[in-house]
């Protein structure tokens, strides 16, 4: 068995810039649009009273990947990570592992690549500004790639001051409340998904909605009223039908599969993206494993080309 | 993060003997049985036209584990292994990963040890002499596994003549014919389940069976006729009924949910096992990722007792 590469934390991040990772997620879900990347739905498995570990295979390019990831809401109480997990990347001709990689890097990466490819392709064109609703680590990452694609200033909120002031301090931007970041012109809420933070009230014209808290059962970040006043997209029907933001209205026969978009068919030019200036545009993430895979293959190919350092392990 | 142990291939036959996995199986079936361990049902990741991808989740005392594993049958020809893979094992109470180990090794410790915890609940209580038919890696460890719990002497059969013999020189058996290993006690079926290598006609009274090649569509080892002219138990019913050796006689409409026993519910002595020595009787193994559970759990404590060496990364 040859020397399997091991990128942490801190490799993942250096092997793969925001930048990077945004051109490599749009790309991914355009290949899954056309069917060329392949996935099966995600696994949960629960883990009661603590939270849930999901198990996301995915296949794209010559590659194969499992992202084995958490979610222990419970965790920072005890000084532990919400999200914990490891990424295998293995070759889809041979079955062969060729890298493990930490997921909570990768995860956090391609959340906010994602929320950045939605905001490109579904805000305003002239939209810059960014409310950041919840800066956690995800919150964070979300902020650092859409200020790596220009837009920004923005306003950071969290309940956790210290949280939302470093954040907003090391992007220049600044810590507001709530109403002040659903202001802005690109609104992204990143919380656990426990308490409302979008009602129907705060709906403007031209706003973008990123919705990036809900990503399973019993999550939901907007009102049901909020989510049928808006023009609705979403990175996959089947997952945000039933474990997303989407799924209460979907749930209350308010919004039905004809009244949402899959981003990737809006980035293949086979579907329209917003349909004028005023609309109210909402984009429920639920999390796919083809985007793990694009952030992953990035931080192979960086590797490979002798970019980042590795451990390396046998098996 | 802390390190995490790494677990090889030699480091895990090294941490857990035949002799601990068959019982930490058979104490996992039973846990099972009762409802205190769980699994959602694995995930098949095609990657046509090479093979698949397994991606298999399990919780129980206190952890929890993915086995991302392949079936590649071309490998062979290409002078790679037709198994690779990673296990992660993770704590249950925090999500954080507790070890990775070598997923070939465990796959094929447990499917040594399922079969050896079926022959002593299924076959005839005086049974010792065990044909193996099919000497790859799985066939060696099941024949290893039977060795180290009293079985033998056996006739091991390949159509591969150094494997049979190399199998049969280790464990001081015999090389034989299919026939010679279809005249035995316990007959073990371990091929790739291309090409029969049971029919209704080699059945003979008091004849315990395990099937353990047919592990997923289109794969069988024993014919139609044969399978539904025994005494039948499997690992888990709904694997068995939709990937397993059952799955063409029940699609057939020979074979119903009442007429199989699961394995588990044998050991919990909560339904019957054999029913008289004449009775031949089929165990269908599927693999299940609570057996891989049982045999990491197994590497972990051994390897926190310090009774093994592991290589250690960071994530």
């Amino acid at each position: 068995m040859p020397e399997l590469p091991v990128l942490d934390y801190d490799a993942v991040l250096t092997a793969v810039t925001p930048t990077v990772a945004i051109d490599r997620v749009r790309e991914a879900l355009v290949r899954y649009h056309a069917g060329e990347w392949t996935m099966p739905p995600k696994v949960y498995l629960d883990s009661p009273p603590f939270g849930d570990f999901r198990a996301m295979p995915a296949r794209g390019d010559g590659l194969a990947l499992v992202k084995w990831i958490t979610s222990f809401p419970g965790n920072p109480a005890r000084g532990l990570p919400t999200v914990t997990g490891v990424i295998c990347v293995s070759d889809a001709t041979t079955g062969e592992p060729l890298m493990l990689l930490d997921a909570r890097s990768v995860t956090a990466l391609r959340t906010g690549a994602v929320a950045t490819v939605a905001a490109q392709a579904l805000a305003r064109e002239r939209a810059r500004t960014v409310g950041i609703i919840g800066c956690g680590l995800h919150g964070a990452w979300v902020a650092r790639c859409l200020a790596a694609a220009g837009y920004g200033p923005g306003v950071c909120n969290d309940p956790r001051i210290d949280a939302a002031q470093a954040l907003a301090s090391e992007l220049d931007w600044d810590r507001g409340s709530r109403e002040q970041a659903l202001r802005c012109e690109v609104v992204c809420c990143v919380t656990p998904g426990a308490e409302l933070v979008v009602d129907a009230g705060d709906l403007r014209p031209g706003l973008h909605l990123n919705m990036l808290g809900a990503d399973g059962p019993g999550k939901a970040e907007a009102s049901v009223a909020a989510v049928a006043s808006c023009v609705l997209f979403c990175d996959e029907w089947e997952q945000a039908s039933h474990g997303g933001e989407l799924t209460p209205a979907v749930s209350a026969g308010l919004v039905s599969r004809d009244q949402v978009t899959e981003l990737g068919a809006v980035l293949a030019r086979e579907a329209r993206g917003r349909p004028t200036p005023e609309a109210v545009t909402m984009f429920d993430s639920t999390g796919l494993a083809v985007q793990d895979l694009a952030v992953a293959s990035a931080a192979l190919d960086e590797w490979r080309r002798g970019g980042v350092k590795a451990q390396t392990v046998t098996l």
